[in-house]
This record gives C-alpha cells, structure tokens and sequence, in this order.
C-alpha cells in the first residue's frame, strides 16, 4: 500500500536545506521536511529526548532517501510545531499517528532513536496497519532501564565539550571522538531555517516520559508481544543511556526482530556508524 | 598481503562439483577443496561437530566465493583427511594453522562455525599477523556453557526426520521447517567424491573438545581478549546447542566485534538466512 500523496513526499533538497513545512492534524500545527523522492512505502522518523528536525544526521536521512521518501517532523510541542510537549510515551504515539494521518499516509515505516524508539513501540503495536517495518535505534523496551539523569548531568557538568551530545553520544576513544566532532559538523551543515531549541518545559515533559516507559515494569512483555511486524533493533556496544542489555532483551522478547550492535559505541551508535547503519536498514527495509 | 599461491586457489567450480586436493603438513594428509577465484585475502572455513566438507552449504560458500577465494578443509581425522582426530579444541587449531601453513597462505580470514569457531577464536587469538579477520558463527566462548548432549539425545531420537540436522539446526516453526528441508536438499547435490562420514570416535572426541571448551570457565576472558582482530559475531535467536547467550556475552567482551542475530532461528541460522549472511558477511569483510 503506497502514499496517497506522493506530491508531499517528494523533495530534491536533503535534509541541511529541505523547507521546513507545515500540517494541522488535532490542533497541533506539526512542522515536518519531507526528503528523497515516493517510493513505496515511506520511512518517518521519530527523535530523542529534546531534539528538533535539525538533530537528525544528514549522513543517514539522505542517504536512506535515495530510495524513498523519509519524513522529519517535531512532535507536539517540539521545535517549530505548536502545542503542549506530553509527558507519557502513550500520548506521544497518539500525536505522531495524528500527524501521519494527517498527511494521508495508510502505511509507513518508523525508524525511532531512543525515545523515539519508545513511541515506535507503541505506535506499531497499536497500529498493525499502518506500520509495516519498524527501527528500533538506541532505545529501551518498558521496564528495561535508563540511566538518563546520570548521564545527562555527567555530560552537562563536564567543559571539555561545549556540545553534551560529544560525551551522550560518543564513547571517549579515539575512534568515538572522531565520529563525534564529523556528526557535530554534519548536524550544524544547516544554515538557514533552524528549528527553534527547546525551553526547560519540553526537557521535563520528556525525561518523564522517558524515565517512566523505562522504569514501568511490563513483566508479560505485553507491548513487545503486541508488535507483530519485522523490528531492525541497533545499538551500540556500551549505551551509557539506554542499556545495550535492553536491546538484546527486546530481540529475545519480539516474534520477529533482527538484531545488529556495532563495536566502540555509545548511545550515538547509528550516527557513528552511518554507513553501516544505512546498509542495514536499506537491507531490512527491501528483503 | 596476499595469498603467495594464487594458482592453488582459483577453481571455477561451486562446492558442488569442486575436485578434492590434498596437501600434506605435520604428519597429515589434508583433504581440502577451493571454490572462487585468487582475490585478496582467502576465507578459510572451519566445520562443525561430526561435519566434513560436504556439510557446508552451497548458498553460503558458493556466493562468499564471488569475491574471494574460499576453503574448505577437513581437519585432522576428519572426512577425507588422514590422522586423529584431537579430544581439545587448542590442537584442532595447531592442526588448522598447520593446514594453512602447508597451502603458503600468509594472511586468510577465518569462518567458524559451530566447533569451528571455537577453533577459530584459538587461531585468531595466538596468530595475530596470520588472521586478518573472523566470523563467529552459532558458537560460543570459553565457558559459554552447550546443551550438546541433551540437544544431541532428542535429535537422534526423534523419528519423525531421518537427518538429525533437521531438529538441530532449525526451529520447529513452519519457517525452520521449510529452511531446514531447503538446506538439505542443498547439501546433497554434491553427487562425486563426497566425503567419507565420520564414526564414533570422530565424534567422541569432538564432543569432548566442545564440552571441555565451553564449560571450562574463563574468569578473566583471556582468550577472548587476546583477540585483537575485527570480528563478527552471528546466530540465530535461539540456538539450543550453543547458547544464543553466549555470543552476546562474547561481543560484550571482544574489543572491536559486531554482532548480528537473525530472527525465529537455532544453531542452523546462518544456513537458514544464506543470504542476509552473505550480505553481512560481505560488509564486514569489504570494509
């Protein structure tokens, strides 16, 4: 089942110069850019914890368009969409159907990074039909743990890097800080039409979220059970975040998921290893 | 740095058809057989408990020799080869080595499957300059632990298929099923030369080097840890001779590993999924 619109999906720009656009599903007025050319189904990508379309790293959003269309968007409350950020995953998941219903799409792939993983998981066991294949990147199934405000505050207090995401995202070897100052560049390519940072309000609404789904016990794995598509799960060697130890509980937990961790990595793991990354997916998206 | 015998290693045959040579080293004849073409590094390939060359299957090797030269071998005692065969894994590597030495292979990557990879984790371990780079698959690590017997009993004493390989190698699931009768018509079509089958001492001893390897503890992972070159690590889901477990544990330890698990699969997965582990070997092996 393809777009029904595949005007909208259609863009000649990657992600660094793609004009932000806008959609109204719900009352939110959601901002998205939309990448690459339609082609079958199209791939909407959910984002982490107090990041905006600008997080994204063109190395992977383009290249993973060149065979279809991808959709970047801020979720409610996010970067340049209006709206109240919620603080539970579950509302998360209803906002971003909205704005897929929104755009007329009947069926989409979701790749999710981290929380964006966690509102993978709910959109796709709730939504059989509209989600075909799923992405689940540095993320964490409920009950499976973080370690969120260790990390956040141990990367906010530190000076070496003026950028937390440098010690978030990349581990301290030669290898990890090299990966971390070529994504900083990557990310910062964008001149014009940045999407606005977030206040105090979005990183709150969302820690809750993050940390509640993590913490809440699910000890029949009904949400994982529930999800009965094909799950690409990928994480890195030493998620200092969301445990590398979830991921692999995740694959044992889900009736058909394909698991890939790469070497030296941290909770940035896809964006260290953007090629690899998007030969995986680009393999798991076509079989 | 290349193989210095290029002619020993360019066949136009597939493993179906490939003639058996043989090269003496150490005292042993070894029966071995080369499928590809002289390019770059060679892959060399270590087999499983009981198995001979002509348990390889042909959709694995056949498209991993696209590339590259393959070899396959039997070790010491095993198949075609003359000899004992060893009740430890530390001498079926000495043997393995020997094998290499005697083909004037300087460099080679390592596929070890099963035992093999066992086998392959004391080679890549103690011949650093040798081993360029090594597939783990379906294997486990120095204390690991197998289920080989209790697995072993069930498959010989079912009735229902008359290749135990169909219940060890492959889940009880319509996709295993199918999977499992697909490889095995595989590994039949090799019509001349087969190998001999192994007796009771082959695998008496096999079995004893598996279950001295995988239940003998390893505390500090000194073999895993002299392991310096890249490695992937891959098996399926649920392997249930050796444990699914044990190579994540592996990959959590090895200082430069990838890791891939494929979905509703056992100790067979790599056979299962011929050609996503073609594709995954393929990307390690090129980058």
């Amino acid at each position: 089942m393809e777009s029904t619109n595949s005007a909208i999906l259609t863009s000649t720009d990657g992600l660094e110069t793609a004009p932000t656009k806008f959609i109204e599903a719900g009352g939110t007025n959601f901002a998205y850019r939309t990448i690459g050319v339609a082609n079958g189904v199209p791939l909407v990508l959910l984002q982490h914890f107090t990041g905006t379309m600008d997080y994204w790293d063109p190395a992977v959003v383009n290249e993973l368009a060149r065979h279809r269309s991808v959709i970047v968007f801020d979720n409610a409350g996010v970067g340049a969409s209006s709206g109240q950020v919620p603080d539970n995953v579950e509302q998360m998941a209803v906002d971003a159907v909205a704005f897929i219903g929104a755009l007329g799409l009947r069926q989409v792939d979701l790749l999710g990074y981290s929380l964006g993983g966690m509102v993978a998981q709910v959109v796709a066991a709730k939504h059989p039909a509209l989600v075909r294949k799923v992405i689940l990147a540095n993320t964490a199934h409920q009950g499976g743990g973080n370690d969120l405000m260790k990390v956040l505050q141990a990367a906010m207090s530190q000076k070496q890097y003026p950028d937390p995401r440098m010690v978030l995202f990349f581990n301290d070897s030669q290898d990890g800080i090299d990966a971390g100052q070529a994504f900083l560049k990557r990310v910062y390519a964008r001149q014009e039409n940045r999407d606005p940072e977030g206040g105090p309000d979005v990183a709150n609404a969302q820690a809750k979220a993050i940390i509640v789904f993590s913490t809440t016990q699910d000890p029949e794995n009904t949400l994982l059970k529930a999800i009965t598509q094909p799950v690409l799960i990928v994480t890195g060697s030493n998620d200092t975040m969301l445990p590398t130890d979830s991921s692999y509980a995740m694959f044992r937990i889900l009736k058909n998921a394909q698991l890939v961790m790469y070497p030296d990595s941290n909770h940035g793991a896809i964006f260290q290893y953007h090629d690899r990354f998007v030969q995986d997916v680009e393999a798991f998206l076509s079989r």
